[in-house]
């Protein structure tokens, strides 16, 4: 099954607030609910957001009432900036929503035929990004030793695209092909992606993992315990700065003091060559309220009234990255424009 | 209100694990009440076990049904192993309770009036403990600049001690001062001491703050939203290696990789200078539980039968921590067996 698909004229998505306690399939025939649905995080990770918004670009196209192709590219570009905007930090959402504009505009035909096209369109992208995160995970499993525990961040595999997935698509290729691997799983606060998603799917594929509080990758790494961190990118800057789930800098940082390989598993579409460094990348300020939500033994924990910060996401300068893996290989550093690992096919 | 008295031949301990939302005080009048008190963190905070802890030898003086003080020593010799096992890694335990049986071997008197001195002792010892932490608040306080956000791990206040507290103390002090100080207060993962106490205590105060979770101390620390780390410590080893609270290390790695300094508050009853550095201090592992158990929306998050690794503590090593604040004064890098800081005096 795959997270983002299209059946009976809707845009279907595996509610991912609802898991692991059930696997609900909603289903989505207006642009605008698709923002929503990825502002609310029914659907999250750079790459499933980029083609949930590209099938949401085919569902304007369905909305609108245009007689010929030219207007109904004109509603297509009223449409796309609310698309773009539900979430700012992830490359792919503009990628994607561009790349489906760019075809638009490309197109020759007339209006019902531009609509047919813009879901085809959609739909290639959907079939692309499997093979992508295909190419993805056969690279990045070569770096994955027999033996080996990781430490995860967030969720970045099938549930994270629209299948496979980056750093935990790597992860379970290394697993298919054989090798022990025992997966060390951040929890992730405060949305809990790691101890929700992640678990879930290393169940799925029946493999060896525990989670852990954020907090206590450190630990594992100065006690020799871990010998890889894999997580994947919301977008990457020209320099290799990574920004990515909030805590992917202190994993980091814990990683290179203990002399362990910290790794990005990311498609080319989430890499940004416009911006010179990760000081540039947009990060996200959420709703304190995913803060102060948490709840133990069916109660609130934190005092009525209490205040919280909540970044999304976080930049990792690429002095702590050792190395870049997209569906082209793997980039080391110095990470350079010209690296052929970094750019878009 | 003291976190730990004596009351109608009681024990009274704060039971932390119900706050915010309710202040409940329960009463012990078994030593061995108190040991699982210890156990389950009714009580927590180095200090705060510490104090627990020689009560809980003065409750096992009275439980002792020995007629000479000969053989009420000798039944408080047996009593003090099950104390000092109750949590293995704050040195406090282990202080009070040797410093509890030294008190009453040097002892001369007959059986009741032992009882009642252990029972002096233990209450000198929790008077001792407001007066130690509010000179460590006073020195501690000087570091803090008028402006200052200051990133805190874990509960290290009135609630870790017996009043005032560690790294909290200092913090409310320089708040009293009259310097204006926020607190980013680390949630602090699984048990949430931050979230439920820090964030109740400084409620308390009026003090300003906004609880994060513990991941995202490392992209405050790069925005340069914070000019200070603040701790406290389970257990410092002669070379001023640091055993506190999970993700400790973690900050202290954010705070250096920033130029922040990171600063352990902590008397000087919980250095160990028996130990030569950190990897020799025993770093409890408590039930996975502890970290599977959260919930959001009245909904347990992970999935059945998910597995979870939980160290309570993690060990900073010395290079990171920019300062060893104690009742003594203020020690500096390097730190030495013979920085009178660091010695009980």
């Amino acid at each position: 099954m795959r997270t983002v698909f299209w059946e009976s004229d809707q845009l279907k998505l595996i509610d991912q607030r609802r898991l692991p306690a059930s696997l609900q399939v909603n289903g989505y025939s207006r642009s605008g609910q698709v923002a929503q649905a990825i502002r609310d995080m029914v659907v999250r990770g750079a790459p499933a957001i980029g083609v949930a918004a590209a099938f949401g670009v085919a569902l304007a196209a369905r909305e609108s009432k245009a007689a010929t192709a030219r207007e109904l590219v004109g509603d297509l570009e009223k449409a796309v900036p609310m698309l773009r905007a539900a979430r700012p930090t992830a490359a792919n959402l503009g990628w994607a929503v561009d790349r489906m504009l760019r075809s638009a505009r490309d197109f020759n035909g007339n209006a019902s035929e531009l609509r047919r096209h813009v879901l085809n369109e959609a739909q290639r992208m959907a079939d692309e990004d499997v093979e992508i995160n295909r190419r993805m995970a056969r690279h990045g499993a070569t770096l994955i030793e027999d033996g080996d525990t990781i430490i995860h961040h967030c969720n970045t595999g099938a549930l994270a695209a629209v299948d496979w997935g980056t750093a935990l698509g790597a992860i379970r290729m290394a697993h298919e092909d054989g090798k022990r691997v025992h997966v060390l799983v951040d929890e992730t606060r405060p949305r809990l992606q790691g101890a929700r998603l992640t678990a879930w799917e290393l169940d799925q594929y029946g493999m060896s993992y525990e989670i852990i509080s954020d907090s206590m990758a450190g630990h594992f790494l100065r006690r020799g315990e871990a010998q890889k961190a894999m997580f994947g990118a919301d977008r990457v800057a020209a320099n290799g700065d990574v920004a990515n789930k909030i805590g992917t800098y202190m994993l980091s940082l814990a990683a290179r003091d203990n002399g362990v390989p910290a790794y990005a598993v990311v498609p080319t579409s989430s890499i940004d060559l416009a911006l010179a460094d990760g000081n540039l990348i947009p990060i996200e300020e959420r709703d304190p309220a995913e803060v102060l939500q948490i709840e133990v033994g069916g109660e609130r924990v934190v005092p009525e009234h209490a205040r919280a910060r909540n970044p999304a996401f976080d930049v990792t300068p690429s002095r702590l990255i050792s190395a870049i893996v997209t569906e082209n290989g793997i980039g080391y550093p110095p990470y350079d424009v010209s690296l052929p690992e970094l750019k878009l096919a």
